[in-house]
């Protein structure tokens, strides 16, 4: 099994400027190729820790990748590092078909190219360039022992391609290496705790199976990461046998294979031809921005309403001011009100709605901050056919809006799948019991 | 000046699951405590790895922050692998305060205690528990040689609060470290490439300098990162002065220090007293989400409408049926009836409208993908006093519509500041020129 390491360049990265996600992208695809990251670093925009962190990173190891350092300014200095490890006491080299690059970058923009992006031409003599089509930033291939270096722009539209397009064709493969495989696959849930998720797991997780399963969660996501190693055909259907356990231990919450909830919604919606229409108030938007991030999403979403305010819900919405004042703005009665007026408006087949608290302020000791109810209605159902679920999420004026967006979409998946709506949601607060949680129906698969 | 070094262990981080964004809040508090973090490193969820990480990170730092693998399944091995660093041979030991915190929590959510959050109890006998109030897993904290080592878990929402309240306290100053202190502080932009945005900084950005000014751009947001050492008083004098020094560079485009477009133009309409609207197509509710992203939104946006077909944009918005079949429902006419018809209807003072061509189908000859109209409808002016820019945005549906929201709430911005409408946007098409870009006016200062 070929081994790599990922090194990330930049100051902003170790300043908290900027999030990494060119170290999760790039392991990903190495894995594809079945070489595994063990290591990733960041370092700073510092030529000595740089150059210090190639060396170390490069020994023992079959591939270097790395991203960042390659931009015209004065501290992008990856290039320099790069020599000082590749050819200690040279000066760099231009290289001709860099600068072509460079000069037809700006003039096909109808600019003069900055005299600062005459650096981004530079490179160590022992390396070459490799093609960026999206960007000014040429990428480095080289060599230091046995290990591959390639050096990539951070920004990610100009990584990704570079990578796919130059660097997996050049990666040379041990003799031998090509029957052994690492295959990935992920199963997503909303609803349950990652606890209960995990508990129904079981053995799932033991740590000397293969496919290895492990869990995380992120902003109320859980996710099951499957890692299955052998022979191509062997890890193929052992990876599959337990991707189909993990989703029969995770019914109904889980929303299918390496897919989000977003996609798994709009692909029932394509299929049941029905047609959707949103009203929101806390959320602000979010919800429709999720439904409309899926291509396609005009063939069953005709729009919605943010109505953010009780004037803008009863004006545009039709909202019953006596139900507004007798219950308030964040209720039931008003969530299912919203989705019925957006309805009556549309002509569509469902009415999603939300009403909130977000926070930080608007929190009563009745109704604190994160009580949400949302509502679903259905075209041709009068009010009792609609249903509302009361929630208190917890955290702070985003997360609260983004768990009620991602419970909306899981109350519409458990509509057009026909789940029944007992089916619990976390932190959904029942009437007259404690709260209710998820609780684990089925016995773990083997 | 004290070095940290940053650990952050799982699985989900290597294989591309998840985005790490500890290790940057990690590195910005601890920039704020003067202490410089030269290292980060990613390690999976393997024992004997996370294991040599911890040796080789401590080795030469003063201080060591770990996050993930204190969850309660069996691929969390922290513990563990602190365990045979810190105690080889020996066995963890149960902590009886976090077996309390443990049994407490699920008594207080009416659930027993599952059977694999007893691992969570579980700490090498050479470290003592750090408290965690918003989760089951507790902190730990413990020393090799002359490193403090503090482990925290890996969602931020639990790992932030613990590492203010209970690892800043806890962390040890050599003495004389008092004196220099490192400060940071960012300005950003938008509408500027990075190009254009570094060239007007000029010397700024020379390596030699105090502050360092160091450029990043992300998602069409350029950002200047600033870092200032020295004796507290002289570091934060030639903080500041350096902070104004770019936003001279790069006015009108920069939007404030350390704070987002949306904080901007969420402030200047508070100041402002205005009230606004946002009619939304290909961007589906995302302008609308961001803007009550801010706390207090409810006091100047009055609500928006998502009008995702022609015929919404028609019942909804009054926009006129010749309009959409002259010049299609992506043009300027339109926009600029969506803006002006969504301000009739609410009584707003500003109406914002998008509509455009995401992608990835859509796209013809004439208005290929990214293509977008944006208009500002003020009330009490006509259809003259709208203004409508045409952009072509570069990317995928994702990047299309993040720019499309970036640049309507310039535009904005640019109207409550009373800057010029002839000051052009990045991508702007500009009727009968070439592409038009930003050009640079000021000279650098020094």
């Amino acid at each position: 099994m070929m081994h790599a390491a990922l090194l990330s360049v930049g100051d902003e990265l170790l300043l908290g400027q900027n999030v990494d996600t060119n170290a999760a992208w790039l392991a990903a695809r190495l894995a594809e190729l079945s070489i595994m990251t063990v290591e990733q670093r960041t370092v700073g925009d510092d030529r000595r820790a740089i150059a210090e962190a190639i060396r170390e990173l490069s020994s023992q190891r079959d591939v270097l990748v790395t991203t960042g350092g390659l931009g015209p300014t004065l501290d992008d200095l990856l290039r320099e590092a790069l020599g000082d490890v590749l050819t200690p006491s040279k000066e760099l080299v231009t290289d001709q078909g860099a600068l072509e690059h460079l000069e037809d970058w700006f003039a096909k923009r109808g600019r003069r190219m900055p005299m600062l992006n005459t650096r981004q031409a530079f490179r160590p003599s022992v390396m070459r360039c490799l093609p960026n089509a999206n960007g000014t930033a040429l990428g480095l291939a080289g060599r230091l022992g046995e290990c591959q270096i390639f050096s990539l722009p951070g920004p990610p539209r100009e990584m990704q391609p570079m990578f796919l397009e130059h660097v997996v064709p050049e990666i040379r493969r041990r003799p031998g290496e090509l029957e052994e495989v690492i295959l990935t696959a992920s199963v997503q849930e909303f609803g349950m705790s990652e606890s209960e998720a995990a508990q129904r797991l079981g053995p799932l997780m033991e740590r000397d199976r293969n496919p290895t399963v492990g869990t995380t969660a992120s902003d109320a996501i859980v996710t099951a990461r499957l890692r299955s190693r052998g022979p191509k055909p062997i890890a193929q259907r052992q990876l599959d046998e337990t991707v189909d356990a993990v989703e029969r231990a995770w019914r109904p919450y889980s929303f299918g294979r390496s897919q989000s909830l977003g996609e798994s919604v709009a692909k029932l919606l394509r299929q049941s031809r029905q047609k959707i229409v949103t009203a929101e108030s806390c959320t602000g938007g979010w919800l429709g921005k999720v439904i409309v991030d899926q291509p396609g999403s005009s063939g069953y979403y005709l729009g919605g309403w943010i109505t953010y305010s009780n004037q803008a819900k009863m004006e545009r919405l039709r909202v019953p001011a006596d139900l507004v004042e007798r219950h308030g703005a964040v209720s039931a009665h008003v969530a299912k009100a919203m989705a019925q007026g957006a309805l009556d408006a549309s002509g569509a087949d469902y009415g999603l709605a939300i009403t909130g608290i977000a926070g930080p302020d608007g929190g009563t000791a009745e109704k604190p901050v994160g009580t949400v109810h949302i509502a679903l209605a259905r075209k041709g159902g009068g009010k009792s056919d609609s249903i509302a679920r009361h929630f208190e999420f917890p955290g702070g004026r985003m997360e609260v809006r983004d768990r009620a967006v991602k419970a909306a979409l899981q109350m519409l998946r458990f509509a057009l799948l026909d789940v029944p709506t007992t089916t619990p949601l976390l932190w959904e607060k029942i009437e007259g019991a404690r709260t209710q949680v998820a609780r684990v129906h089925a016995s773990p698969s083997p």
